[in-house]
């Protein structure tokens, strides 16, 4: 007998009919003697309708009020949920954030767990129940409702497997796993059978929108395996778990892009100390994210300076740094929207060479010209021009010998 | 400065923009110096949609699980009033009924309140907020979420304000006040300045649906000052009070008609000890309501047995009084759907004489046939034929003396 943590997304719950094959399909698992544990998101639609209505009062809705809003998408989620199993003759209980005692911090919106009550869902669980718990919402110690943000009954999942001692925690989700690359634009993209949490999380942090970062650092904190499949198959999917030495044996795990970035430069900037923070500090303070900085060496006390921020505060950015460029006397800036970053991540760098150089040469091969290169431990990034991003992604995807095996469909 | 509880129901907050207005509403009245407790009831169609959703898995949803759903309705609009009043600059705090610490016991659908906490609510209105309550909604003591079941949000605000001895619980709702009649049959109905608590429930009893019969009731019991107005004008409407000496100088306060009862007729039931239970009992037992019984005096050891029932339990009730009729050996049993009660209403017909006379001397100046009469210490009803009923209320509202004066609009 296992443990089992289930979490299904707005997509599985979307509708009266997705709830009822939810349900079937836990009470197929429960049967061959597992407890079960479900968490599930707002059916897909109720977020966006709530939403309208708040800001439909108010540009700016209180931030706490807010919460006591959003929550109730994942109350009618378990309600219907422990409805639907019911009628099918299996006991079940829905436990909303305040009733199994998920205590958070204050922070509404992007509220962070800070521990979990077990005893209630173990009693349930320990009378033959299945126990469905509301998604994405805690209680802080004032008895406020608050919510986890983006992705957050990811993080409900995986807490209350971490929580639970449980054995697995399956995120179920409407692709069927996590793939070297993006299937839409490289065909021969491959579903792996398991991915490292650091991969996972640069993955994420790439754009791949298969689970949110937060709940796959909580997975990584506590090491609670996480297997990520399809509601709409009985496949296996991915799972997510610690590092392996078989992991390492390939240098390239995975390939990934990001096209929503903007890139600005700025030329001819005086080297001198102090430099740097008199650029980014307006920017920092404006809350916009720089993600890549690449600065020149120095030639005749002058350098350039690039970086690039998210697309949708490109151009904030240009305002704020062409007034700081002025004031510093620097000589133009430049705006760059029509880039794109692309990646190659695998745990396995740490210990084969050569991989950068495979990379550069891969590109160059095609002519694409790099603009910025980063790199960490396990990820090498590549700036190019947008328009390469699907021939890029595809020539390192196949050079890193991640395609589908001829054969294998 | 008053303490004062407002409830506003559906339709008053059916939209963004009516909660809007009741949030300007609740703000002028609190910047005249009062405290504010406001009672929200669901947004109008929120409930149905629950409704459907819940019945769409199942045609017997469970109830525990079913009040879970329910009660997102109030909690949204709590959420939306907190974040307009907060938008119009005014400090407000939304609470649920587990975070006020509204205890009930554990009937889902129709739980009664045991206890309020009120310790929540007065720190709020200290600190100058506006607190608003989800209406309908409570806990029982093993942490569940209930619900109260029809008319639920105005017996929350009754017992809140009761609780909390508020000085006034003002009941808004899309009429101006309580009427001696429908106005809709009545054009010369008259809106009244108080009633009393009595009364009310006979009113309601009957069929008006201004009040919610158990918010009545817990309104007498802690006598607590109940204002009936409208959320569309600021005019005075109907306080609902304890007994007053002036209210007997009236002898009838209001006219009230019921159209949906139908009669059923057992005719030569032979009489003997135990009949009535022999035939009664397999019609409480199917859970059907037996309003009025009248039974006539006995000739020949055979009785006529007359009695009325729900419309919608009527052909319920033929099947089985029809066999029962049979066993007994009663010579045969008839429907009529077709009938009306019509009652006169009044604490002052304690103290005069005469007011059963007048209703029956009225209706026979008509040509209008009684078929049952029913009499209690406040009211007088009448079974008429159904077709009578506007009739029959207009010529009894103006026979004791009800009808708007002349000059008055």
């Amino acid at each position: 007998m296992a443990l089992i943590v289930q979490k299904y997304g707005g997509t599985s719950v979307g509708s009266i009919e997705k709830i009822r094959a939810v349900a079937e399909r836990v009470i197929r698992t429960a049967e061959q003697g597992n407890q079960m544990v479900v968490v599930l998101s707002a059916m897909a639609g109720q977020t966006d309708g709530l939403i309208r209505l708040a800001y439909g009062l108010t540009e700016d809705p209180d931030p706490r009020e807010l919460d006591v809003l959003m929550s109730t998408g994942e109350q009618v989620s378990v309600a219907l949920f422990a409805i639907a199993a019911k009628s099918m003759g299996r006991d079940a209980r829905s436990l909303l954030g305040f009733q199994v005692g998920i205590h958070t911090d204050h922070l509404f919106g992007k509220a962070r767990i800070h521990d979990i009550e077990t005893g209630r869902i173990i009693r349930n669980l320990e009378q033959g129940r299945i126990v469905t718990v509301a998604g994405f919402q805690g209680i802080n110690d004032h008895g406020d409702i608050t919510t986890l943000g983006r992705g957050g009954s990811d993080t409900t999942a995986v807490a209350l497997a971490a929580a639970l001692t449980a054995d697995v925690c399956e995120i179920y989700t409407d692709v069927d796993g996590v793939y070297t690359t993006d299937p839409h634009i490289c065909p021969k993209a491959r579903k792996m059978d398991s991915i490292a949490y650091d991969e996972m999380l640069e993955m994420a942090s790439l754009g791949a929108k298969v689970l949110e970062i937060r709940s796959v650092e909580f997975a990584k904190k506590f090491d609670v395996p996480i297997h990520v499949r399809s509601t709409f198959t009985n496949e296996r999917g991915t799972m997510v778990v610690a590092e392996t030495k078989d992991m390492e044996k390939v240098a390239v795990s995975g390939v990934a892009y990001n096209k929503n970035e903007a890139r600005v430069t700025i030329h001819k900037v005086p080297d001198r100390p102090g430099i740097a923070s008199l650029i980014f500090d307006p920017v920092f303070r404006a809350g916009i994210v720089v993600d890549m900085i690449v600065q020149n060496t120095s030639q005749d006390g002058l350098t350039d300076l690039t970086f690039t921020v998210p697309k949708t505060d490109f151009y904030k950015t240009m305002k704020i740094v062409s007034d700081v460029a002025a004031n510093i006397g620097a000589e133009r800036v430049l705006g760059d929207e029509d880039i794109a970053k692309v990646s190659i991540i695998g745990v396995g760098m740490r210990t084969h060479a050569g991989v950068a150089k495979k990379m550069f040469e891969t590109l160059a091969k095609e002519n694409i010209n790099i603009m910025m290169i980063s790199t960490s431990e396990i990820k090498i990034s590549c700036v190019i021009e947008e328009k390469y991003t699907e021939l890029a992604v595809r020539v390192l995807h196949s050079a890193f010998g991640l395609d589908v095996d001829k054969g294998e469909s």
